[in-house]
């Protein structure tokens, strides 16, 4: 296995927001972009940090116009604590940064506050946003519509995303809550990773061209069919399902009507929602509960001692430490990639 | 089998209101009740209908003072769109129907609107008060804790309820959308169903009393840990875990602190939030969204030709139109329980 490189936070940081603002992102907004990217490299969501999406999706994106690189994020539509932003199809990052911006300011006037977003791109981690909130003592919600690539219990064709769900909540002693979850079993990346390593995949995960759970990851990654949260019927796929369709519900039909399962293009939409603690219950009071909440989960008795009871936010923490302290641990040909791409847009790596 | 009675809709709605009202609820209070009881039969979700928890739960608890028959449920926070109620210890459905009638008046005003409440009882199905939001032309969402019942991801002792999560929204010539779904694989009453049956049970829905996965529902029964959907953390079980956390935060640690996977008590919180639509987007939109989307899902290819693709809210639909025709089917005990009520408080049955 190739060993990774580690590459210091801020260098990394800013060498993004560089390349971000070199293809034509206004300065604020590439600084948003990077900070979204790098966020989710230090909680350990390597899949939506700098490693696959800028290579793939933004920087071809900005450089053919698909995505607008200065976009007019407006207001459309409101009613007091409920606004609609259209994002002009300009970066995901700074069109929820935006939204969720708008949920918070609601929030502090009228307790609560929501934010739906159309005409959005490819938005990263959905738990970026919902930790904005929870960093400034709001429950955070935040979730987003994708491309089609999952089932719903019993077809054979996909018809929705990997529609993730996210939920961060402050505490007092304890690491912040943090649950970011895809409604399917799991994430595409994860089927491209077992092909990779020629191993298989447990049912549940994914289905051949007739919509039957594989095993074999080739298969899957050929047929691009995810199971929903549960895998078969039997053991809940319908449950995944209606929370896949309750993310379209409230990112889709709520935003902007388009239906990803249908024509698939490259706008999606997103739900943004934060509850302001102190307006429901003292917001002291509130952090000691969920820290007594997180620690009877910490100190549940175990099944197998090596292996103990955590929680959503947990592991994002312990990964932000590490990686704080040691950099972010990146392919060689990811920071290759940057070196290149950097070159190519004239702008200096600040990666040694 | 024994064979199931029918009974029409509106006797049995009388008559249970008749046994509230006579144990102690105003009028006004049991007629929720009892349609809380009734709405839940004819959408066939049975376990939340009048066939289990009259017995087990409202009737001796009504008598015995645990629940408050004639509450004072009041608003106690609240800042513009957000208001926590205080439900006094009083029935669940009345405590809920109260408190989402608060979240639908804040939506009018604000678009949105949240309410928690704490000090209350079991309320049975969750979707009802999710559709009390959609008849009136908004998303709405309900929740709540219930007392200790599932396991942690790779925990062996059980920390929290089922935690259900409900959202209902509305449709234009679709049934309604109606996601109501227990957070862990399978309510409690599967594995009871399945241990009268002499049946064995799936991997994944429950464990014995060493936290490991059982297919034999007596010992299930015995050990009363049931598993987060996923059921495995191979299959995704953190993400139901997530889930049921989700729950516990909005409906304990924002609305009363209590939670029940420490110090089991017989009050509950909950959690409901109502989206007016039109705020967001022309209604008539958003109900052809809504069909788009749900026929999309209707018209997927299927596995096996005998098991359409449906949706959430589908099955429901169908019961009720059955149920309306034809009465409810109760099991002969149940009905036997009612006139024995009945006659014990001094009230009429309705029922033939």
């Amino acid at each position: 296995m190739t060993e990774l490189v580690r590459v210091p936070v801020a260098a990394l940081r800013t060498t993004v927001e560089r390349a971000f603002a070199a293809l034509g992102m206004p300065a604020a907004d590439a600084a948003i972009s990077a900070d979204a990217l790098v966020e989710a490299d230090l909680m350990g969501i390597s899949s939506h940090g700098v490693s696959n999406y800028i290579q793939l999706i933004y920087a071809p994106g900005l450089r053919s116009g698909r995505i607008t690189a200065a976009p007019d994020i407006r207001v459309v539509r409101e009613r007091g604590a409920a606004v609609l932003v259209d994002g002009d199809n300009g970066m995901g990052h700074v069109v929820g940064h935006r939204a969720m911006h708008h949920a918070l300011d609601r929030a502090r006037e009228h307790g609560v506050g929501v934010a739906t977003a159309r005409n959005s791109r490819h938005y990263g981690a959905a738990g970026y946003y919902a930790l904005l909130a929870a960093r400034q003592d709001c429950i955070g919600i935040s979730m987003t519509n994708a491309d089609s690539l999952v089932l719903p219990t019993h077809g054979k064709e996909a018809r929705f995303g990997t529609n993730p769900i996210a939920l961060a909540a402050p505490t007092g002693e304890e690491p912040m809550f943090l649950l970011d979850m895809a409604t399917s079993t799991v994430p595409l990346g994860k089927i491209m990773l077992a092909a990779r390593a020629g191993q298989s995949i447990p049912e549940g995960w994914a289905a051949d061209r007739e919509g039957r759970s594989t095993t074999d990851p080739r298969v899957a990654f050929d047929a691009m069919r995810l199971l929903p949260l549960g895998g078969t019927y039997e053991q809940g796929s319908h449950k995944g399902y209606g929370l896949a369709l309750l993310v379209d519900i409230l990112c889709g039909a709520l935003a902007d009507g388009v239906h990803r399962g249908g024509s698939v293009g490259g706008s999606v939409g997103h739900f943004f929602c934060a509850i302001d603690v102190e307006a429901l219950r003292p917001l002291a009071e509130f952090r000691a509960s969920m820290d007594e909440l997180l620690r009877l989960m910490r100190s549940t008795p175990r099944v197998d001692e090596a292996e103990p009871v955590i929680y959503p936010g947990w592991k994002e923490h312990h990964a932000r430490i590490d990686r704080e302290a040691n950099g972010i641990p990146l392919h060689p040909k990811v920071v290759e990639y940057l070196a290149d791409l950097c070159a190519e847009l004239g702008v200096v790596s600040a990666i040694a």
